[in-house]
């Protein structure tokens, strides 16, 4: 029952004033103690790094951490709730980080109000960390951000609602289209929500930077927003929407969501509650595959959806069968990256994370598309091919 | 001997890779512990907050967390050596904010190259974190940091290198006057180093800021950097340093510190290893009180000092008797102020921190003028008058 659920969470965010603690890993009982851990003592980890700066990774937190970064703009299905809002999710994320990849994740929510200075806080803090996870960013602010990071640190940076959402949502694809004895290239889809989440998996969809050999472009994608299906000949599109059009609706399909998504095989909600119905599933071509992701509410709730005769219904949560959850990537990712010392996240990386996700659900069935979101067998399969993804692609140190 | 503490604390750190973790404070083994620890169950705790700004500090670890911020232009006795060398510091001390005060300090190194920079990077992050405690940055920068940081957040502000240092030199100086039966009032007071802790020493000296009832200014301050003594009369002082000269050395004696020592009380070294003698200790008014408190290596080395007839010798170090110690006043102070939900640190607290510290030395004697510096007792005491000071000084939420 949701409504439980959110008292019990309320309920335990009182009772415990933040889910996360720093801790020592010495004790200072002694004065000896004290010039180890500190004064004089430290003051040789300093020189060496000084003397060259790598030693920051064998001396200090650096080598396992990572900052868990927003400036809560685009929360949950909450919108742009601020900062001050968004540190629940942070310290969440941080949390997961913690009991499944053993990831020391730092929540950071920040107070800015344009891409340059998300890109700025994030950039002037990064020594501290080695990594960093930008999370619940609008977009299009969230492209620039990400951009304009990973242009300026050498440290693994990945915006989740993006790619870890794409790793997740491409890996339910290849398994729900098994299942539905469909090939990917066959594929006709709708994506609805053309925010962070929506144009990263549009782009993972047809294979923008990947090389050929590792990606197979769907047949169609129509990505729907507020207004209807971007596509070519709409007027007043932002940059970002521009290159959408460009990539996806070949045919240039136009209208609202239930006129483009007649026919199609796959519905990818990353939108808002309530807005897939059972007219429009019954529209889809046959087996239609649901992924109705909106949180905390999805666009159609899965009983409704399977009535409507759904072949296979994933959601963003916990509390249904086939939770399409970042949490099943995101921890994996990181955790491959730094024990390769990878200085990025590239499109290798993430497509290695895909795979070994979808093939660690074991063998497919329609409640159980991708593995449990907590089953922490999942982290070392997806660690060690994204590790052997970047030594391979030569970005680690 | 310092030089197997460097070789033993550098093997420390080689083995623990980094003095911090970040631990979970609930488990996460079902799908019902993730949708009440994370989506959707946390959504409540952010619409909470999104509805309130203040529930913040009940629903996440914000009341009891603190940046551990710097730039690292000014770190131990090392100097400018950048962020990255300055972690190790960071590390050490957010060991000593949990150890000694259960505060859940985040190191935070930047980089930054101007006041202006770190004040936005600090002022951007501030959401996350209820106080923050600024590092190891250099003078002048770190002043106008400082000033720029507490007008545009309501949460504790603190430069420790300038008042934590105060604090402790003001706790030590009151003990050690008294041990030497001399008045606080009648002294002069040479100050070696004119960087962050050298000013804030001399402003705290001079009463600087503090009601006439809580703080009464010594004889004579004379502070001296590197061209000698700072007086009204010096052609090329910097904006800080003439603001120095109008409040200190009110006979306008000039020369270098062999010079201006002769007659003094006291002697307080915050500048570099060796800069004092035996020949200015001896030259120095009856009982000599020499603070040397250079790091890692300080002024003078203790054995020498009291060998020229130092009456008290303290350094900041662990190894040796008198540790003026920043670690004394810096957990307490911020845990009294988080108790208090307090909007800043100001000159009450500051005051009430260092009488507090004072009176927990008990019976103060030569080799005892400061409690243990790993004396756990202490913080409960200074956090208490802090909070008391913060409450009656009006500057709680």
């Amino acid at each position: 029952m949701p409504s439980d659920i959110f008292a019990e969470s309320l309920a335990l965010h009182k009772k415990l004033r933040g889910k996360l603690s720093v801790q020592s890993k010495v004790p200072v009982k002694s004065r000896h103690d004290l010039s180890v851990v500190y004064t004089p003592g430290m003051a040789e980890a300093c020189r060496q790094i000084a003397l060259d700066k790598k030693a920051i990774f064998d001396l200090t937190w650096k080598g396992n951490s990572v900052a868990v970064l927003s400036d809560g703009s685009a929360v949950l299905g909450l919108g742009d709730i601020g900062p001050e809002a968004a540190l629940p999710v942070m310290e969440g994320k941080a949390v997961l980080f913690k009991e499944f990849a053993n990831i020391d994740a730092v929540p950071i929510v920040v107070n800015a109000s344009s891409a340059k200075e998300i890109a700025d806080v994030a950039v002037a803090i990064a020594p501290t960390f080695g990594g960093i996870n930008l999370e619940d960013i609008a977009a299009p602010e969230c492209f620039e951000a990400e951009r304009e990071i990973k242009r300026r640190v050498s440290i693994p940076v990945m915006h989740d609602d993006q790619h870890g959402t794409a790793i997740v949502v491409y890996a339910a694809l290849l398994n729900a289209a098994k299942v539905a004895g469909k090939r990917v290239e066959d594929l006709k889809i709708v994506v609805n929500g053309a925010g962070a989440a929506g144009t990263a998996i549009a782009r993972w969809l047809h294979c923008t930077g990947m090389d050929d050999n590792v990606c197979v472009p769907v047949r169609e994608i129509i990505l729907v927003d507020s207004v209807g299906a971007i596509h070519n000949g709409r007027a007043g599109l932002n940059g970002a929407k521009r290159e959408l059009a460009k990539l996806t609706n070949p045919n240039n399909a136009e209208g609202r969501l239930a006129e483009v998504v007649v026919g199609a095989d796959v519905f990818i909600g990353v939108s808002r509650a309530g807005l897939m119905t059972p007219a429009m599933i019954r529209s889809m071509n046959e087996k239609p595959i649901v992924f109705a992701m909106a949180n905390p509410v999805p666009e159609i709730m899965p009983d409704e959806a399977l009535k409507a005769g759904a072949f296979i219904v994933g959601t963003g949560r916990s509390d249904f069968p086939n939770q399409i959850n970042n949490v099943l990537a995101f921890p994996g990712v990181f955790r491959g990256a730094l024990d390769a010392k990878a200085t990025e996240i590239n499109e290798q990386m993430k497509m290695a994370a895909s795979k070994a996700l979808a093939k660690a659900a074991g063998k497919p069935s329609r409640e159980n598309i991708l593995p449990n979101a907590v089953d922490k067998g999942v982290v070392p399969k997806i660690a060690k091919a994204v590790a052997r993804a970047a030594r391979e692609s030569g970005v680690t140190r």
